[in-house]
């Protein structure tokens, strides 16, 4: 539980924003696979800040590094582990957060769930936490796609806006503030017969996986909240199902959306509680991103091929 | 994984529409609590159907029968199993639907998983399913509310209407249709600190247990998928958090909405697929609901008690 | 957790012994496979009390009822679901026990864990528990045949006697006592290749299966206890592994043995701690086993194949 | 499943003999506990090869880095991960054994599982695994010793002899062979009322725990393979219980032994299975235990630690 996402393909990450480095433990992989370094580099890449001028200008590099589990190229069905040093941490950014709650964050909520926490830029719930999972997500696309399955996902809207996103980000930016939106994620050339219900319907299931994520605050399939607008005889046509039935995938592209909130870190300063039960205006140092949906793909991408290559191998073993 | 959901408190359900019983068996419910099997079942006839023109005229009796872990009216620590028995089938309602494949529902993807299924109406993929998972969840809710925490649903929008709900109903059910609609759920009492990052988030968690209800298509927390429409400083507002920071609870009641699609059983003939790979228009005989959103409620409940009650006792233990 | 055992193969149990009935339900068989309920009840028989003069002489009738996940004959790839109603419950020979702790047995241990407990024979840890995991075990049975794989068992020494059990039955017996012994079991047919390192080696799995049987005191793999007496280039051949090497099954049968501890409740009384922390000299009223080792036998079989279907499938899928 | 043991109290390993490193991921951790490195660093030593003439002479360093979950020297409750760099592997030794199977190891077994193997050295199979278990069963110990609980073990035969080992383990040396033996551990100051019935009974899961050892070839509680010579009031006796009863712990030390076999790697040249089907006599290269009873200690400590832990937590939360 909790660090642990998966029953068959079993994915344990550690690490915090600001410790030497993060990680990702893989459980459960099918042996003599061979698995391409330079691909999962790749993922992480383009999850990579400072890409443009609206991401944070943090320069990660997220070199990987596997230490088990692969020989001569190949997986050996024993965990494969990954290692991603934290090369640019600016610890003092953080001094001034010592005794406040960033709002939006979880800054309050860690310090009732663990009575401690880590202050430095958020620690085992920063952002920077999804590079492992990038990372095993990675492994798993490669699984996937070595059995014909391809994720693939795109931004459809940013702050209400279906194009044009340069222009509201540019906005945004000037006022100090951060923009959310909504990105659409397909999954190509599922088989039919998918799906672990009752409990873990395959929709359930990637909805688990992809609203852990921690700038997600929801998620539908096929027609999701417009199913209302539709009739019984509409809703039943196969467009409408997002490619799953029952639970159970029904030959369709898997395709879903989700709800990105806007990042709540920001420029300008905020009023945030004080450890002391006060509120004091606090402007968050260092470096933002003006709206998340640029690098959040690889992560929705990630935690959706981990939840179905977890299903598949349900089914098939490994 | 399929028909049990939770680590600590956990519930396994069985049984199919058409077998004798269905039932559930919950595990890890502390002991020496007092156990009111009279608000179990109230919780179970307000899930039953036939309770209003609109819904399936169905005479489902649901009556509980506890057969283990309660000893002298209090659970002794050991697995409360439930029983509820199937009273009113009507086998021979599905007769004619033995070669197709009902559209919306899980005959086909069944099939293709399970190799074999029961198409006595949908067998263990039928809502019938979900009284097992009401009669756990009023288990669930009892534990709750001992510990001072709440939870209630209401219909806040059906087939797009927000009130005068009997209207759209009434044409829908002249029609021959069905429609759907939205459900808004709230944790009352909720304390601060309860949840397990980072992959079984609170809100992570509860959307799996929701969504694994078979008519929901989608969720979304506080703000959810209107949260694109705010800046960060906005959104970082608590009432648009949902109840739920990091994945652990701030202290406000959780609040979500979700999506229920439109009954696939409806009354007017539609085309459907044949085994032999073929279409037909069959009608679907028996008795419908216009609109599942009136009983879906102690559903949503049940599964998001379930849910809470596992992370609560996560961190409290039992 | 509990009273769940099984990832892939996954058996819940229910019920206890002076409740209406117990149960087991059994999450991940493979669908569409012939179903022998003559031969679970078959197996349940052999563990049924009564069958000489050494058992305890209560006519527990044990009819098993298959309530869900068997449609015409057939494993439907849902929960199956098995009832034994409970029939020869004598409540009232348990009343004088009510404020008295058994030595032997569980009674004051549930206490300390529960802070209650069902007095009447046990509850959950009485013996009767066990027709639940022999149901289960017998489905799990039919399914290792059906792919070449048979368990078998027998007792090897019953008070430290290789042969000539009944006298050393009788001598017990006179005495008002009860004995111990020593069972050794086999998996005939298996196949190489089937165990999940690290932690859930084969042997280990097996061992936690057959362990969490109350009377099992000792489990020993092949050479076992005796490997000590042997140098490494004699307990490095075949014969001394138990079939089983780094926790991987290498084709040749597994073989182990169980030490059965005396039954706990003998005809003759007994010095008892009380709840007010006493001592009492109690008789334990009742129909009493003189050796268990003549039922366990279907007891240990039906873990050992639950555990080794269980990773049988870990690794083929279902 | 198979790298991760524990549901509470979650230990996840990973890394192989001749790899960069092994390590060890803990979830679930309380937080706010103090934790000393030292001490964990201290039960690597004890575990640690060449510490006299009996031992293989590898120069494993074994110096542990945690590089997450700590926090100013107090845990987070985020997962502690532990990091152990491999330093003195000889891979050049295994370049003779690459196309046998050396007998009484997993190389057989492991290639029947995986279709692939990692020869040099055992690759995960290798008891250089157990240095990751060490690392968290150490991390167990400090958490239960703030709970006044301690693990003990010591030897109590070698090869048959219950004192002056040094004479066994001398001839066993001299003829290039190894001895195995038999340990007893200890857990004192145990609270009563541990433990998870029906299936996780903590005698059961200790087995498991300890019994995934690779060396381990049999486990007794309490009176254990001796109970068949007793009669049931003699058993009935609090000392022959080994501290549990039902499955949970009855307030008094907790007491198993456990066989050891003889270790697989020997001197002297052995016969062995080659890879297309034939026979050859094979020294094994390198630096031998003649007894590995000298440093399993800490192993099976470690894992009782972590399995007691565990269900420690089950009942009273985190």
């Amino acid at each position: 539980m909790s660090n642990t996402f998966g029953s068959f393909f079993r994915v344990t990450t550690f690490g915090e924003s600001h410790g030497p480095m993060i990680g990702a433990v893989i459980d459960g992989i099918e042996s003599n696979l061979p698995l391409d370094v330079g691909r999962i580099q790749k993922e992480l890449d383009r999850r990579r800040p400072a890409q443009n001028e609206f991401e944070s200008q943090r320069k990660e590099q997220d070199r990987i590094e596997i230490v088990s589990g692969v020989f001569e190229g190949r997986t050996t069905g024993t965990p494969v582990a990954i290692l991603i040093r934290n090369t640019d941490q600016h610890s003092n950014d953080y001094e001034n957060l010592k005794d406040v709650y960033r709002p939006g964050h979880a800054d309050e909520t860690y310090e009732a769930r663990y009575g401690v926490r880590d202050y430095r830029g958020g620690g085992r719930a920063s952002g920077r936490e999804t590079a492992a999972r990038v990372a095993a997500g990675a492994v798993a696309k490669q699984v996937l796609e070595s059995k014909g399955i391809a994720i693939e996902s795109r931004i459809i809207s940013i702050h209400g806006r279906k194009e044009n996103f340069d222009e509201v980000l540019e906005e945004a930016k000037c006022k100090g503030e951060s923009v959310g939106g909504v990105l659409e994620c397909t999954v190509k050339g599922m088989p039919k017969g998918i799906g672990e219900p009752v409990f873990d319907k395959l929709d359930a299931y990637i909805a688990h996986a992809v609203m852990s994520i921690g700038a997600i605050k929801g998620i539908e399939f096929g027609s999701g909240f417009s199913s209302e607008l539709l009739y019984g005889s509409e809703s039943n046509l196969p467009c409408n199902a997002g490619g799953i039935l029952g639970g159970i995938s029904d030959g369709n592209d898997i395709g879903f959306r989700v709800a990105v909130k806007p990042t709540p870190s920001i420029a300008k300063p905020q009023p945030m509680k004080t450890r002391d039960g006060g509120m004091r205006e606090v402007r968050i140092e260092g470096r933002h991103d003006v709206c998340i949906c640029l690098r959040i793909g690889p992560v929705v991408e990630a935690m959706t091929a981990i939840a179905v290559l977890d299903q598949l191998y349900a089914r098939t073993g490994r």
